[in-house]
């Protein structure tokens, strides 16, 4: 069982309260590949820019992170710079600069085509049902979006949600995409348009999951400090996919496992700035998270 | 075993996106004596005025709601109006007139002073600490309070504070109480202020629950149609301590139960205009959600 990402990686210019950095190691494939790579081998298609060094990918080091998808283009890697408020509720883009990613148009590798799940994060929808049209028959297909694509791209993302079996993505891109501020009812337009499963990302709040006849819905995990939201959607994904490829049947309850663990490595990201925390993560560590979270929710029946 | 719950009964002007009313009865002690109902006899002491008729008496009617504590004084009962924004996340109160409520001074019936457990819903602290004083060796005493003491009055609320058990209060006044937006750390503070058990209560995000060296976190539950949050909170506190009051043994587990309940509580007030849902609810359908909340929430250890 192998997850093939298609998505960005980036060079992150990051502001918190506590703690800030010019040049960290960041984009959505990134902290998928990291989380995910805790529960199953995973294969990264991304494209950098010639300024990405050897040093660059020693993050993945000594994880089942096969990088042969990582295309080196001639120009920038793409960079993006983000400023948080005090209470890190809100978020300022300071800038972003595209660079290679502009022109992205990702190849499979051969080896990656068979890979039995597949994760296409946040890029233009028609790269993602390109991507799509090159691999063969994975379990399980799993995408995010934004809201940009949601405005400006709605045929595209139309294609895209046809196609694929989970969406993940958070509250306000939810009711954008519904079209009603009621999440339920959001959701139920949502699964309308393609995905069987649908994951709501509500930050620090939690998670809301729509499936077939069945709802679950699950808190955060509860800390102490928070350093950098940064990269928390992407883990949870990586995080959620990673473990859903270690089961044998995607059923209700694999998916609701999926989505603590998918919490588990969302909460750790947040500790420390950027990938920090995943970085120096262990497996240890996350499974007793879980058990933590099962602690934390638990209650009985009557 | 019995509640005593002392605070406000008011008529509310209420306009919601799509309901609206003129002369609601309202009030918090009117909602959590309602939700406390379907679990124990609520002994209510709470002043109204003389416009008050034995009609509006009528929704306690074939429950359990002792109202030889409620005064009738001369004047009009508390009035307080709020509108809701479109979706439902913002509320402007429209008017306040406390009539009656602005001299209350709660007197607890002879045969209401053995209650089991205690209430002291929102009001000023120096009343909540004289109702402490009038009863006699309560089980577990509970309170509410709101921003306005915290500003006000924060001797007096520290007096009470260091005399309850638990402190019943939403995220907002815990952030404002504690002095820490991060609520793990403001949770801390707060309980160092007293109260051995600290709920908050996040509106449609859920219930955090601080406890000894124990947390429980629980989400809201997913509605496709909210009418109207007014009360929600106190039919929380009220579906809380109601079923608390059911159990031999305050331990972890039954506090755990016990936020359920209030969550399921709060989520049938919101169904309808102001007390309208609560008014029409069954005990059967109260124990089913409960059963509807452990399916949505449950997933399976490792």
């Amino acid at each position: 069982m192998s997850i093939l990402v298609v998505g960005s990686v980036a060079f992150d210019v990051l502001k918190t309260p506590t703690k800030e950095a010019d040049r960290v190691l960041g984009g959505a494939a990134t902290y998928f590949a990291l989380s995910a790579s805790f529960f199953t081998p995973v294969n990264v298609v991304a494209v950098v820019g010639d300024d990405f060094t050897q040093a660059d990918r020693a993050i993945f080091n000594g994880r089942s992170v096969d990088l042969s998808g990582l295309e080196t283009a001639r120009g920038k890697t793409f960079r993006w710079g983000g400023e948080y408020s005090r209470d890190l509720s809100e978020r300022t883009t300071l800038f972003t600069d595209l660079g290679v990613f502009e022109k992205f148009q990702p190849t499979i590798p051969e080896h990656f085509r068979h890979s039995s799940l597949v994760f296409l994060a946040n890029i233009h929808p028609t790269l993602q049902v390109d991507v799509m049209s090159q691999v063969r028959s994975p379990r399980l297909i799993g995408a995010d979006t934004m809201n940009y694509w949601i405005d400006r791209t709605p045929a595209e993302l139309r294609e895209m949600l046809s196609r694929i079996d989970v969406l993940v993505i958070n509250d306000e891109e939810a009711r954008q995409l519904g079209g009603e501020h009621n999440l339920v009812r959001a959701a139920a337009r949502i699964r309308e348009m393609g995905p069987s499963t649908l994951v709501i990302k509500r930050g620090e709040y939690g998670v809301l999951c729509f499936r077939e006849n069945e709802r679950f819905a699950t808190v955060s995990f509860p800390l102490e400090m928070v350093v950098d939201p940064t990269g928390a959607g992407d883990s949870f994904a990586g995080g959620f996919m990673g473990y859903l490829s270690t089961r044998a049947v995607l059923d209700h309850q694999a998916v609701r496992q999926a989505i603590i663990f998918g919490s588990v490595l969302g909460s750790f990201c947040v500790e420390d700035l950027g990938t920090a925390r995943l970085a120096r993560l262990t497996r240890d560590e996350v499974y007793e998270r879980y058990q933590e979270f099962k602690t934390l929710t638990d209650f009985a029946s009557l």
